[in-house]
């Protein structure tokens, strides 16, 4: 049997996660349920994909991975099982939300349509398909069905891919975004670690956004700078994403700076 | 073995429902508990008695439904087992909580008061009866104990019941409160779908709320209309109830609404 | 197998609960795992101590208690385990959240440096260590490994022990202060309800918070008030805390009171 894991933007103060939960135990009672996280933002594709890719290393192996950030319900988004190279399974809309991360996971191997109702609850809601539709789903998956199983095949490359915003670097400055903020405060920003590889531990860099300008250290840790200064995170949690950070404080709150916003880098030496 | 719904207003902030949990477990080790939600507001016996009723369908046949939303704690209010036709038990505070859901499920068909201590904890606390009377009671009862066990019967016309808010349609104008706002800002009204047997799917109605007029589409789902535009929806969810949403937005936010507030629909075509 | 109860200020919006919770899960798959609180008020070391002191007696028998927030994760503070005469083992950080609740369980009865790498993730992050450290030594701990193996021993004297502020009597007056708001805005503060004896039922005191006066009476439950009253609960929740609250309201809200406001109660009769 393969253990869930199951991301959504469902949030905690509706029944939403606990009914799919209920759904998926009253179809395989004895199934391992892992709530990884159901505070995604209402909405927010790109930061379930990223939190779903970044995740994936420390979950259990095989496993079957329902994710379910969808705007799209009950319109014409298909859903979808996706295969990956790392015998994963991935269930949810086909938004952008899965791509990413089964191909962060030895990429994607097959491809399905979720087209046999027969596996889905009756009556299907048009609201409200995490429940109804990827719950069930992924409760069959677990104890054993073949994705082939859950419908017509579709080609990897017919998916719908994210639009990933790149950083781009241009006379010494990394123009980036904040992709995720996380209740600390840390801000992840769409650069990778090794888009870094100039940057020296302890050197300060000019970071800018929302119209001011900041100092900020390169670090690799929180106490690597005195309290409430501001750092440059190379590696945040191993997730190999540089984020901008303060010490026992909230780099979004003194930074003010929400998902999806600007902040640029000036690495040369001051 | 019966499963355990939970559900409760304790919010995540605190240790409330993993203390709660943590005493089931002890007494039941092998009982599987699911946290539907604990995300109830705090104090809203309504809003709980609908997500309980809402969300029966979902959950695990013959399950034990502990539910807790419990201003009166401490005071004079009983704390009561139900039984239902459809074989169900639920535990929680005499406040018209339960009452809703265990008549939707076939039918009270036996209410017991808790009156017997020898299941509680000891001492029981004056503030904190979810987790030193309704945990362990529904443990025992998750375990296979009568709900007869649990104290003296009481009849079922005793019960506390909800004054249920009821939406009166006058010259074509339905008069609503919303009732219910989940974390994407659409709002539940208290209208059942059969009230609305005239409208036709895509017919614009106006809607009244807070002293401003708005125009709102009638639909089944959120792709049915543009983005940001208002809708009726239907059958929310598959539960039977209409509610007020914004494509990719929230009706909440847009209307500026909160729950109890007053909500009119004028449903002649416009 | 010990079950692990597992508190946090890690929250709900990240993955950061549930990716701890996947790393157990993958080292001990039948461990049994309650979340018991993950909404710690980021960073408050001393609230934290608090809930897992309080929460105690209503845990399972022989649990690891896993209890994250970490501050100074990546710096200099150690990682530990402690074993409690009451049979408990308890793993964190070394700054003051385990030994409060360790103490209380029958003293401190052994202590270890988390220094056996080889039970680690590897790599491990400098800023996630509940996921790369604590997380697998619980697991190892649940499953049977004895504390001692985890790494070198260390003298309990030579733990970090956090002041506690401590609530003085003088001329009649209680000087105290709130170190724990629940959801429904009770305050709970540093005073044991053995500091306020000669205090009778349904006295009436005066307190004074942010420079303003109110009077307050002396209860042992929300209902011996009427709604919308100030009360001061002798022993809330059972936890031995005495906590101002207020009848159907919010006394955090009422007294615009945050954690570590001073709070004083004069309490000769009026």
């Amino acid at each position: 049997m393969r253990a869930i894991c199951f991301y959504s933007d469902y949030g905690y103060e509706d029944d939403f996660a606990g009914t799919c939960r209920a759904v998926m135990k009253r179809l395989a009672p004895n199934v391992e349920i892992i709530d990884v996280t159901h505070g995604i933002r209402a909405r927010d594709v790109l930061g379930g994909a990223l939190v779903l890719r970044n995740t994936l290393p420390y979950m259990p192996e095989r496993a079957v991975h329902l994710a379910v950030v969808d705007p799209g319900v009950g319109g014409t988004r298909r859903g979808i099982v996706l295969h990956s190279g790392g015998g994963r399974l991935f269930v949810g809309p086909d938004n952008g939300l899965l791509a990413l991360a089964a191909e962060a996971d030895g990429g994607i191997t097959a491809a399905f349509e979720l087209s046999r109702q027969e596996l889905w609850l009756s009556p299907v809601s048009a609201t409200f398909h995490g429940r109804d539709i990827f719950a069930p789903v992924a409760a069959h998956l677990a104890v054993g069905m073949s994705p082939a199983e859950c419908g017509r095949p579709i080609e990897a490359a017919d998916l719908v891919r994210l639009d990933l915003p790149v950083a781009r670097i241009e006379d010494g400055v990394l123009y980036a975004a904040a992709v995720l903020i996380d209740r600390f405060g840390n801000v992840a920003l769409n650069v990778r670690r090794e888009q870094l590889q100039g940057v020296r531990l302890g050197q300060l860099v000019e970071l800018e956004c929302g119209g001011e300008r900041y100092h900020a250290q390169v670090a690799t840790t929180f106490a690597d700078v005195r309290r409430s200064d501001i750092m440059v995170l190379l590696d945040m949690d191993s997730y190999g994403q540089v984020a901008v950070a303060v010490n026992e404080g909230s780099a979004a709150d003194v930074l003010n700076v929400r998902p999806g916003d600007a902040i640029s880098l000036r690495l040369s030496a001051l």
